[in-house]
């Protein structure tokens, strides 16, 4: 048993005031057992149990780990490679031919960097669509971070072969590593899947009781497109093939109308916002005040570290809360209490993660410890949630439990040896490059 | 003199790209009297120098120190007091009450909170509009930043007296500390001063042979507003007025048509664009990259801690570049040679700070040196320019100078007890709220 006591505030993730001031969290193996005030009997009567472990998180405000709903983690091996260009050029002239010499190792260290940069910047679980599943999957089980993996399927690369793998990975994986990897079924985007192959997808995601990750409506040009080739939206496209019959988590969802919107919160799927990597590719805001209004569960998303280019949920949140501010022209949406939802317990729900996303008895121990005290931008004290995210960024969590384990102590990475993951990678950028 | 070297990439300003990788920046006094490679003959004669002081700047990069050209540093102390707020709820039940409560010390304390996050986060030069600003000039000479202040002007409160005042202030202050102060005429906006005030001021500007920093075109309320009550908008009542005459840095200008924004083009105005400040407030996103295509001198400005709510401008920066790709469709602006120069070189040409804003010979030795290994987000080593700007914040600044004076080391300031402003902050914060 793990006792945390001393911490500053408490955000248990559903509300934007602190739960529990001078509060502290007991926990279980690898789950919380108990949140409440310090100056409760129930913590007294814990003082007296000399069999605890004990860490003071004096000066520190605890959070719910932030949950990452789109990112493809192999890419932070092409940050930096390519920037500022128009898409298709970035995509044809650089990312692809570059991804076409990466290997299942480039890929392991690609996914391990972004891992340490995730887990140092509080993020601790993400959702993977990329290749090489298996070295995704050893990268989740070394460092301890907490991930949903999916191997990308587009058709014309990985047809019948990609559905295969992907049922042999999901039964290998699903729910392995202590139950920190859990698994999906990634088809890439209406654009690069018929309707024949998406049938097969939603076939087997019923028969493996899976859920699909899917990029869908992320610029203007997909739309138009596919609405000039098929005459129907994406959105309509995979309603009519059925894709909203089982559970889907859209990534993007930049360019949707009303009826769209509606339509994605009846049949329940869940939103990734990515409004950081949607600016730098030039696709566009997408219209999540809307969706929220409407009743869509949208969550948050840093998308790779080539689009992006870092791995920061902190500066996507406070993001995607100033983008609705200034397009809506409305500085009350976002509100703070939004913008931790959107980080925290909605990811939880899009990623059907029962049981994390919060920091409640019964739920995974996964918990961010973030500094209140040393910086600048942490004071006066009006509102340390105002703070960390309006004014603060991934810097500022020190400590990071996954599952009741610490992985980050004081901005140090316990399980990640970064100097051998910046070799690993330096080299191999500079053999693909 | 004092010499660092061993700087792993030297980007002087004018350029994306590195002019010297293994470099080094010669200083005499507060003047840089050389820049060059550590494998050029020059540096092999200066090793022979053994009065030079030395500081080595292994695995950091150096840039020109930042320029945020749109500040009220006094307002950090409204920091987190009230977010999420419509805008003139805002200012009449929160911020104008607070503001009104604050007396010269408390302005004094807020100005050192935001100089040192200012200079940690690599801002070497700001430019404030505010009261009580004797006790901002005292905080500047103090801590050893670079400033041009201003007494912000609002007729119906300051009036004859404010012209005064300003001229009193000018008087004595320009050109002091060395000449890191400088000052300015600071009418608060189109719609707080009269046409005799403004009339006024350009007259005081004249004789003093200033400069002027005034808010414009901020909201489409302003904007609407005057053209109802006055049959044209703020910016052709400016130029009505005649005040585009002398020396203007327009801070905003998020609602300008085509016609304004060449009418600024033409006139020489500099425009401090604040992306941040600008989307939290609701108030929109200005439109920079045309005004970039059209030749308006644009900079970059945090604002104050009330409406950021940090003091960030690399966070300021990518949020620039990133608005402009995201609202045109265009990944290709703004590139990060604009980003670069927003917050350097234009600065300084905003500013009407001859000699500062670039690394050369002749110019003053404000240099900062940024981190670009130690962090997950400075890998790989592609291009550590767009890592910093694109990836990284403020908190990878790790070594600061100012006029040749060192007064940030490894992210630790030098002229500044932080816990001291932090205990006056809070204290203050507490009275006040």
């Amino acid at each position: 048993m793990l006792l945390i006591d001393n911490i500053k505030e408490i955000y248990t993730g559903s509300s934007a005031e602190p739960s529990y001031t001078e509060g502290y969290i007991l926990i279980d193996e690898d789950t919380i057992t108990a949140v409440g005030s310090t100056e409760s009997e129930e913590y007294l009567e814990l003082q007296k149990d000399d069999r605890l472990s004990r860490y003071r998180a004096d000066n520190l405000i605890a959070l719910p780990g932030l949950i990452n709903t789109h990112c493809h983690a192999g890419m932070s091996i092409l940050r930096g490679y390519a920037d500022d260009m128009e898409l298709m050029s970035w995509l044809q002239d650089k990312i692809w031919p570059f991804e076409k010499r990466m290997d299942a190792d480039d890929i392991y260290w690609g996914t391990m960097l972004a891992i340490a940069e995730m887990l140092r910047n509080g993020i601790t679980t993400y959702h993977d669509m990329y290749f090489a599943v298996e070295q995704i999957a050893r990268a989740v089980k070394e460092t301890g971070i907490r991930a949903v993996i999916g191997l990308g399927l587009i058709e014309a690369n990985d047809g019948e072969e990609g559905l295969r793998q992907t049922r042999d990975f999901i039964n290998e994986y699903q729910n392995t590593a202590g139950g920190r990897i859990t698994t999906n079924i990634a088809p890439h985007s209406p654009y690069t899947c018929s309707q024949e192959y998406l049938s097969s997808i939603i076939e087997l995601t019923e028969e493996l009781n899976s859920f699909i990750h899917i990029h869908l409506a992320e610029t203007i040009q997909e739309v138009e497109n596919m609405k000039a080739e098929a005459g129907r939206s994406p959105v309509a496209y995979l309603d009519e093939v059925g894709l909203f019959k089982v559970p889907v988590l859209a990534a993007h969802c930049v360019h949707l109308e009303q009826s769209e919107i509606a339509l994605l919160a009846e049949k329940g799927v869940s939103v990734s916002h990515n409004p950081a990597s949607n600016l730098k590719l030039g696709s566009g805001i997408a219209p999540i005040s809307t969706m929220l209004d409407n009743g869509v569960n949208v969550s948050l998303g840093t998308d790779g570290a080539a689009s992006n280019n870092s791995l920061d949920l902190i500066e996507d949140a406070r993001m995607a809360s100033y983008l609705q501010k200034g397009i809506n022209y409305d500085p009350r949406r976002l509100s703070l209490k939004d913008v931790l939802q959107l980080a925290t317990v909605n990811g939880a729900r899009a990623l059907l993660l029962e049981e994390t996303g919060e920091l409640k008895e019964g739920y995974q121990a996964d918990i961010i410890l973030a500094d209140s005290s040393s910086s600048p931008h942490f004071h006066p004290d009006f509102n340390q949630l105002s703070n960390l995210f309006y004014a603060g960024n991934g810097k500022d969590v020190k400590t990071v439990f996954v599952a009741g384990k610490k992985l980050v102590e004081d901005n140090r990475l316990i399980t990640i040896d970064l100097e051998r993951v910046y070799h690993e990678v330096e080299k191999r950028a500079a053999r693909l490059s």
